[in-house]
Order: structure tokens, then sequence, then C-alpha cells
């Protein structure tokens, strides 16, 4: 069940259920030669949508504008200050839990949410713990590629070359959910660079065209498709778990 | 062209071609008994979509929780508070204005974002006039009903019972969209009532099924089809003009 | 009464007999060639006093530098970013309500201000909105030219050359209420052109000497007395009937 | 010179021959049984007034509400949140500064304001200071009770309880300032009790009438002038010298 | 008793016999030739230690970098902005009040700090008074050298060139806090001048070695040590008179 | 080398060597039932200090309130709001910076920090990157335990029972750092339980006595001597290291 598709009322139905919702959340960002700005908000949308839809869980919109910064350096790409997203997501966090959900599970697509996301979470949390009342909900985050035995499919489909940004897997979930982007482009070098880096500039001196460690020109739709039928499956059995916790 | 399924090197190449981007803004809130939660995102998204396919303009993610704090009343509505909306349209005009784009056109698709855009586009012009420099970009919002020629058509479809809000266009709209979203509610009173609203508590106690007065039940695909063709057109106009200006 | 002049005791005896208050709020700003900056400070000031002492009602402080960022490049303008005038309104709020007044009514003198006000508003609900709590108050906002009737009279007196910045009108009305600072200024072009803007620099770029549309040399203590009768009149009406509501 | 009756082509004039402006700022609270709700406001106001008139400098709009939340045991009082009030100080500063004043004297009616204008002027350095460059600005605020001469004179018209909130003096100066507002209240105990205070209900609780130490039944309109006199002679002197530092 | 060196069921025990905390709140601030960086933070720490050993409280962490924007001309001083060190003491007063503590006493060591407590505190105390409920627990700020008797030390010490910056009194408390730090640097002039200052830049130009009106080569360990057992003595006293208030 | 007890002569004369400064950051917040309060800054700032003296590096003031809103349910535990804790790490940073620190090491004793730092990190460098501007410095976080080494250490010598909350390796720490306030407290049971938390009524309800996994009834200072020597040594090669990057 989509929430961007759900009325009311089928909402207030769903409560009677259960009360838990999951939020995919990712950024625009530049994703190398061939990858997509918006791959790390569609790789949590569409794995989030699928298993929602097999396990009847209420997925809510996409948080699509994340921490990215360092990403500046490469046309197209968006950024919230981190403190400017702790708000958002608390506002976000602060109306769910007016309608009575309890549990509410991001899955995230982009490393560079991680510490933010977290951070938030204990934003939210200390408004209680501050005041000394118990927070009636929980709040879990969780990397698509975190979820258990997503890795190892990757792995196995990408044992060369799937790398850290702009990566063969998550291009690969975009070619499958949105098949007439591929794009053909030539990667050079072969696989991109590893390393570190702290702003914009220093990302980009570093990662000339964006990927990191990745050979990005691998992904194809059958092999996103493999992937997300994996995620899938692991995310609908960890949501239940964390909204039976 | 879609930021979403675009590449940084496709967008570095439309920024030589022009500076201009389209922006669908909306809300994630209650739209009745028949309505979508997404309505208000949906909207603007499909015919900014449609409209940039068309004009070969670029069309950025859709902003797509705004303000609609008198909405909560309802399962499934979400709220930003005005002070961070303000600061997350900052941050993502900031980090379009970045790369050069210099004409951002913000598509809305709900009442209650109006006074939170405008006033957060004159946070932006702020920091530029209080420092004395002249600033380089223009920003534009349009609500999609009222784009020329939009509302005449969606008042000869539906002659009565469009309403204020849940109307039947934009249901329709959202029915064109996500055609297997279509819900068949009756609606009492078939005519939902007109009036004026603060908090919360106050819209639900005077608009007790969320429609304010509308017949929604009127909506059908065909007949948001035939909107989102003459927004679409009219959308793809008035940002080439605004390009332009 | 005006809070002003009033003690303590005066207003908790008002309070027992009316719990609503009239802001006026408004904006130090250029006003072309012959204008004051204080103009939108000014009128709404004037025209809640008179109606004030008229109808009895409690007339809080004025609200006097609002959001006028485009103004900046002229003299003596005085801008609030637009988060910092919600947060101010909202601390003004939330004393008023804390001595038990409920309805709160904003009479206003500057169009910029409009958009941020609104927010301001919704920023105050949307405290009560999200906690699940029914709001005990109401907020009104109103321009004082767009009250019943005083348009028109605007029109009478001005049938050309009113315009839409520095207007005839307002500028008669300040006249009225500071007869001493009457200025003798020839205008060129006589009536200034029309237009839009977006920062201080484009504005003062496109309305070299502040004005927009207007001829305000028309402007004499008599024609303003005439308008502050009539915008008395309607305000007074307006107030007694959102007290009321 | 008044900023609210001058014109842009004035203020421009006036900036050709000084660089300073002086900003009445004080508050809006309970003065006792017989003072005004906006005393603090006020005093500095007329005294500025006249000071600016003697002496030819400008004086900007009343920074009206201030930080009074220890008075809001008492009908009509009105307080800003610190944070608040150094966020809109600092949008002043840089809206004067924008047009090229250099001297930003601010003369004050409120003991508590002091601290949190004091911090906004710290804020307002340390944006200079943490970026390295010279601060083209300097910022004064006076207390105007403080001004040189001007407790001597009101010692020696009230030598007995003058006290420290609800002076007789400053009840004075608004009687001279408003004669038509003089309330003819008996007090009871004849001098208000002395003491400290938080918030609001500790303030409540200690001064039950609001007053602090003083007998404000001894003011009238023409001991006021006589403060006036005195502190407009002292705010002239002292703003010059401001002004040439 | 410090808080650092406890464990949690020692503080439970020490409330219920104390409602009462001493927290050092100082500054990282250049102190002229021989002085230290950590002068202001250690001075109130090393008095507070000794103080609570001798007289039984407690004592918190040290709020050891504050508002010192006009050092930051010289290497190592270390500034907030005034609205983060509001927002960071009402989160260390919430903390605390959060586990009974009701006197919560700021020994302060920096003039620059005063301003921002004050204000910090009256935004502690806003939240209650503008909601109506009385605030159950008081704050405190005392700065060591206006404690009872220890300017009268000082001055009898160090009756010539005690100064205003980097005193010979302050350097004095940390060569005895700090023996080995103590530092031989012969000063030119012999005491610095007097004045006043706005930002870093204007700071360094009128006194280019940091020091303000002091020679504080006249410091030993041992007249440190004077002071601090004066001060030790009076802030005990002070404390508990606080703490019993 | 101390900040704190360093003139800025000698900060200016380091500061001609590297540009190289370490931070240590920690947290107030129960450590178990013979763990103290400042564990988590102690342990850093003695393990920084010994380093710094050992390398020669400069160490900074110790940033020791961070965030531990889940500690809260135990007395004397404090927490900054995260959002507090990124503007304060930012003033920090400025401030260092402007001296012209271009390598700002943070060493971290507590793993609530961990994601708050992070977040400050990328909103200092998203200044640089939304402006486009190359970010002149760089900034590191460590967490102590996790230096090359230093978990080896710690396993060897606390085979069973170091556990993650009130470990005994950080206990043994700060009994080396505090020898007078080692605490004999029997545990009960002699190892804590594992799991997970949310806010702070959540965790005290799962760990009772503030313990998660450990055992430090075998802290002894002659184990955190052993431990901070292998620190010690790990963050001088870490710092230089990254100096020198
Ligand atoms: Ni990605
Ligand atoms: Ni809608
Ligand atoms: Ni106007
Ligand atoms: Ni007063
Ligand atoms: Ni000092
Ligand atoms: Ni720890």
């Amino acid at each position: 069940m989509q929430l961007q598709t759900a009325s009311w009322p089928e909402v207030e139905a769903y409560l009677k259920t259960s009360k838990g919702i999951v939020i995919p959340i990712g950024s625009f960002e530049q994703h190398g030669p061939n990858g997509l700005v918006g791959t790390d908000a569609i790789c949590p949308e569409v794995i989030a949508r699928e298993a929602g839809e097999a396990a009847g869980f209420l997925v809510g919109p996409t948080f699509n504008v994340g921490v990215a910064q360092h990403h500046l350096g490469f046309a197209g790409s968006m950024t919230l200050r981190p403190s400017t997203m702790i708000a958002a997501i608390n506002d976000w966090i602060d109306s769910l839990v007016r309608h009575g959900f309890r549990r509410i599970y991001f899955i995230n697509g982009h490393g560079g949410n991680i510490a933010t996301i977290a951070a938030a979470f204990a934003e939210s949390y200390a408004a209680w713990s501050m005041d000394g009342d118990a927070c009636p909900y929980k709040l879990r985050q969780m990397n698509w590629w975190e979820l258990p035995g997503v890795m190892d499919v990757c792995k196995s489909i990408f044992p060369v070359g799937d790398g850290s940004h702009a990566t063969a897997s998550e291009v690969a979930v975009t070619y499958y959910a949105y098949p007439h982007a591929v794009k053909d482009v030539a990667m050079s070098p072969k696989i991109a660079p590893q390393g570190s880096f702290t702003d914009a500039a220093d990302y980009r001196r570093n990662f000339p065209d964006g990927r990191i460690g990745s050979d990005p020109s691998q992904a194809t739709p059958e092999k996103g498709a493999a992937i997300v039928a994996a995620a899938r499956e692991a995310l609908a059995r960890d949501a239940e778990a964390f909204f039976k916790s």
C-alpha cells in the first residue's frame, strides 16, 4: 500500500491493523557517467514499493533530497544542510506519530545520509528523554544494500567493480526501474579509483567522473531485477520484525 | 528531461542550452473519501513531466511534503512547519544555483504552500538584498490550476462541484496518472460544504470527510487526461517565457 | 483603547469583556520621492487607533518592520528575514494568548508582509495540529486597503495614478496622520511604471524612484482623512465580526 | 529627523552628512497600577524624538517589544524570546549597515533588554571576527536613565519611592508624552517591595501589583517634562560623541 | 563532589540531600603575553572544585568555550556565537532539571559571557512564563571576581596593574592551578592601555598584545593561592545561600 | 602542548610549524555502578594530552557534553540536542580555521556522538560546497577505542565482559586518570545484558544499572595505564598522518 495512492479512510483502516510505515530516503546527486541523478532515491523507493506490495505494509513518500554536499561539484547534484534535514525528518516523524504510527522505518539509499538520519532520530528521542516521558514510538534506518543477503547477491553478480559510489548494483537497480533511462557510456578508467573526500572540490579532484571504485557499465535491468528481488524480500522481513518489536 | 533519470554529464550539457528548471512542489494530505493522499504532489509532477518532455526543459525532484498542518486531523496527512520548509526550499535553490541554474520555476499543487513558498523566495532574495549584491537568479511559483486556460477546462468538465479542496479536477488528474488507484466512493453530502479553517481540529470539525465544496466522485482518468493536456501546454509556454525573462 | 497607554488592570478588565485585539503590522521602506519611510506602519496604525477608539476594542503595538528586502536599494528601507518575522510574530501571539486573547487581528499595511504573516499563522497553528490538541485561538490578517469599501473610496479620489506602491492613497493617509511631513515633490514621470521585481537590485533597476504605477503628488491630508474614515468604519465592523466568530 | 516621516531621498541626503542613527528600544509590559504597558517603549521614543529634533540626528523606528518574560503574569505584557530578539536586532542592523550607517545607537527603556541587546551586538560582531574582516560599524546601547545627569534629576524630583520598576520617573515621562493617559490610582502599599525574580510566576508572587520599590503615584506630566529635558540634552551629546567616535 | 568523577548512584544519593549544582563557565581566549588561553575556564573551575570539596556541593562540567569574538585576532582564541551559547546552556539546564536539580549556579570566569548567560536564563524562564506554569528551578550567575571579598584581596595583592583583561589576579590563579605553565615574559608597556572595543580587529588595534590595563608579570602561584582561598570561601557561602533560597 | 595552558604567542609560534590540532570530544553520562559520569570526556582527554605531549601537537579544550539523550534516565547524565551540537562544533571549527588551523582532529570518547559529529562536519563542508569554493581545511573524527591496536589491547586485558557501554576498558582509563575515584561496587549481574535502545526510558528499562554487556568491576588504574599507553601511541601516529594529509 502506497500512501501516495491511498485515501485517508484507507490509511485509517490500515492503522487498525498496523502501526508501522516505511519511508524511502535518498538523495539527488551525480552517479557517474551512466548513473542517474535520482539513483539513491529510486533504489529505496522501488524496493520499498515492491516490498510493501508483497508484505502489505504502508510506504510513505520518498524523502528524495538528502545530504550530498560532496557531490555538488557535478551538475544536478542537490543537498540539504544537515541541520535542515534534521528539522524536516522531525516534521515527518511528528506528522506520522500524530496519526498513531509507532514504528517508522527509513529505508535509505545514500551513505551520506546515515549520520544525519541518526542525528535526527536522536533529536526526536531527546525531546522525550529531556522531558522525562517515555517515547511511544521507535525509529529505524537501514541501508538497502545492508539488508540481510543483499550484498551477497550484489557481489555474486558483480564480483569485480561494484565499487562504493555509483556502484554497478545501484545503477542496475535504477535501470530495472527505468529501463528507458539505460545509458551506454564507456568508463575510463574501467574501474574508478578508491579514496576519501571532504567537500565538493576535494571530491571532484579525487574522483573526476564521480564514480568511486566502480565499473557501472556492467549494470543491466536484468541484474537490477535480481537485486531488487533479494532486497524486497529482505526488507519485507526486516520491516515486519521491526513493526513487531 | 527528468533530473531523476539524467546523468550529470547530461545535466551539464543541458545547462549549456538552458538555465531553467521546473520543480514540482506539493503536499501529502487527505483529499477526501476517494482522493489520494499524494494528490497535490502527483498533479504538478505529472504535468511537469509531460510538459518537460514536450518542451525539452529539465524537471527536478518533487518537493512532496509541504505545509498541511490543517489536514492533520485525517490519517496519513503530513506537514512541514513553515520555517522548516523555508530552510529546505532555500537549500534546494542554493544547490541549483551552484550549478548555474538561473530560473527556478516551482509548479505548485497545494494552496497551503503558496505563502510559505513566497516567504522562502523572499528569504532567498533577502540574502542578496541585504548584502547589496544583485541576485543572479529569478524564482517563480505557479499553481497548476491557475496556469492560463486550465481553470476554464476544469469548469467546463465540472460545471458543478469542482470545489476548492479534494476538487474533482485534481482527483481526476491523479486518476489519469494512477488509473489503478481509482476509488469508487459515494459522497455524502453530494457536494461538500464551503468555509474556512484554522488548525487541524477546526478543519475536521468544519469538513468532516475532508472535502471543501467538491463532488470528486465525478472524477475519471479521461477527464484528468483532458486537464493534464491543457495544463501541460500552458506550463510549457509559461516556463519558456520565464526562462527567457 | 491602546495597549500602549493602558495599565495592566485596565487590560485585565478589558479581557472580561472581549478576547479580541488588533495588531497593526507594517514596514519601514521607501515610498517614492514624496512618501514616508514609515508609510506602511503608519497607515494601519492610524486606522486601527481610530477604529479602536470608535468601537472600543484594544489595539496593540505596531509590528513596524516587516519583509521589505526588495526595497533595500533605497536609503532608509529596513527588512526582517521572513524566518525572523515568523519567530517574532509567534512570540507576539504566544504572549497575547497567555493572557487569554483568543482573536488576534493583524491589520496589515504592506503587501510584502502577506505571505510571511500567513506562514507565521501556519507555524502557530501547526504546533497545535501536530500535537493533536485543538487550538484555542484564531488569527486573522487583512490589508487595510482591502477592507470592504476602502478601495472604492481610493479609486473615487484617485481615479488615475493610485498605483500599487507608494500609492496616492497610502501617502494621503500618512499626510493626514503627519500633516507637517507633507512633501512637495514633482514626479517624473508623472505616473511611475508598472512591473514586477525580485531582489533589491532588480527593484531599483525597474523602478528608479521607488514608485510603482503611482502619482502620489496627488496626495493631501484631506484626501487621507476620507480614506481613513472609510477604513476606520470597515475595520471596526470586520474586527467585531472576527471577535464574535 | 524621524525615519518614520522621512522620504528616501531625505535619508540619502542625511547619509552624506552623518552615518549615525538612534533606535529607541523598549518593551510592552505591565508597569504597575497606574503605569502604561507601553512605558519602556514610550520613554526612549519621546527622548530620542526630542533629542533628534534638537540635534539633527536621525531617529529610526522603535523596537517596541523586548524581553519581558517575567512580566507575563500581568495582562497585556508581551515578550520576545531572547533568541528571537537577537535575530531581529541583527536584521535591523544589517538593513541599516546596507545603506551606509556606521554608528547605530540603541537608546533603551527596559532593564530586561540589556543582556539580550549586548548578546545581539556580539552576534553581529562575531560574523566579522570569525571571518577575519574588520567590522565597519559600531553599535552602542544606553539606558535612558543612565544618560549623564538624568538619574540626578530623577532623584531630586523623587527623593523617595522612585523605585526600580514602574518607577515614578518613567511613569512621569509617559504622562508627559500622553497626558490624557494619566491614571489616578492609590498605591497599596505606598511604596512597593524590593527584591529579585526569575520567571513570571515568581515575579507576580513577589510583586503583587507589578511595582518594584516605587511609588509612581507621584508622577505628573510636569515632572516628566523635566526628566525628558535632561535626558534629551544628555542623549544629544552622547549620540554626537558616539557618531564621531 | 565532582560530577566528572561521580557515579550515577552517587549523584542520585546527592540529590536526596541537595538540589543544587555549580557549573564553572568560561572561555578559551588570549590572555596576553604570559596568560593562558584557558584562563577564564581554569579560574572558575579551580575555585568551584575547591569550594565544592570544602562545602560538599556538586560541581558539574566546565562550560569551557564562551563568547569571545573580540579576541579572535589572537591565535588560539575560540568563540561561540551568542545564539549557539544560549541553545547549549539551555540544553545543559534542561538536562540537569530532568534529574531534579532546582538550583543551578553558574560561576563565571569571563566578562564577555555575562550578557549571553543572562539571555540564556531569560530564554529558559520564558518557556515557563509563556506557557503560564511556574518554573520549578532557579538559575544564578556570578563572576568569581565579584564574589564577596575577592576583589579586595586582589586589590591588596595587586594595588597597581591588576587591570581588566589578562589581569594579574586571573593569571595568578591559573599559575596556582598550573605552576608548570608559569611564563616569564616582560611586559611592554609595563601596564597595558585601557579602553573599549567592538569586534576582533578593533580589539587588536586597541590592545596590541591582548592585555587591557594590566601588568600580569606580577602574577605568581602563591598570589593565586591567596585569591583562590578567598574565592573558595566566598563561593561556598554564596552557593549555599542560593541553594537554600 | 595544551591550548589551555598555552599563551597566544605560543600558539602563533606553533602555527608556523603545524596547522593541526586535536580536540577531545566526549559526553557526561552515567557509566554504570562504578563508572564516572565524565568517563567519555576523560578518556579522550587523557589520551590526547599524553599523545600531544609525546608528539608535540596542540590539544584544544575538551568538548565535554555530547549527545547522550538515552542516558537521561540516570542521575547526572547530560545531553545536547544534536542540532545544538552541530552549531557548537561549527563555531569551534570556524574559530580554529580563523587562526589558520587546517587539520582538526576530534578524538571521540562516546558512541552517541559519532553521527552528530559527522553531521556537523557535513554542515561545515556544505557551506563551501554550496558556495562553490574549495574548503581549505580537513576534519577528522576517530573513536579512541578504534585507534589501530587499541581494541586488541583491551581484549587481551578484558577477554570477557569488556562490553559496549560502561566498558571495563573505559572505566580502567578513568581510574588511571583519577585513581582516587576508584569505586568498589559489586556488579549484579556480573555481566550486564546486551541490546539496543531508543530513548531514555527505553534504555533504563533494558539496562537497569546503566551497563551494556560489561563487567567494569575488572577495571584498575594499572590496566587503564596499559590502554592509555597503546592509545597514546596510536593517536600520535594517526594525528601526524592526518596533519600531513
Ligand atoms: Ni548512490
Ligand atoms: Ni489538493
Ligand atoms: Ni506601502
Ligand atoms: Ni519600565
Ligand atoms: Ni579572563
Ligand atoms: Ni563511555
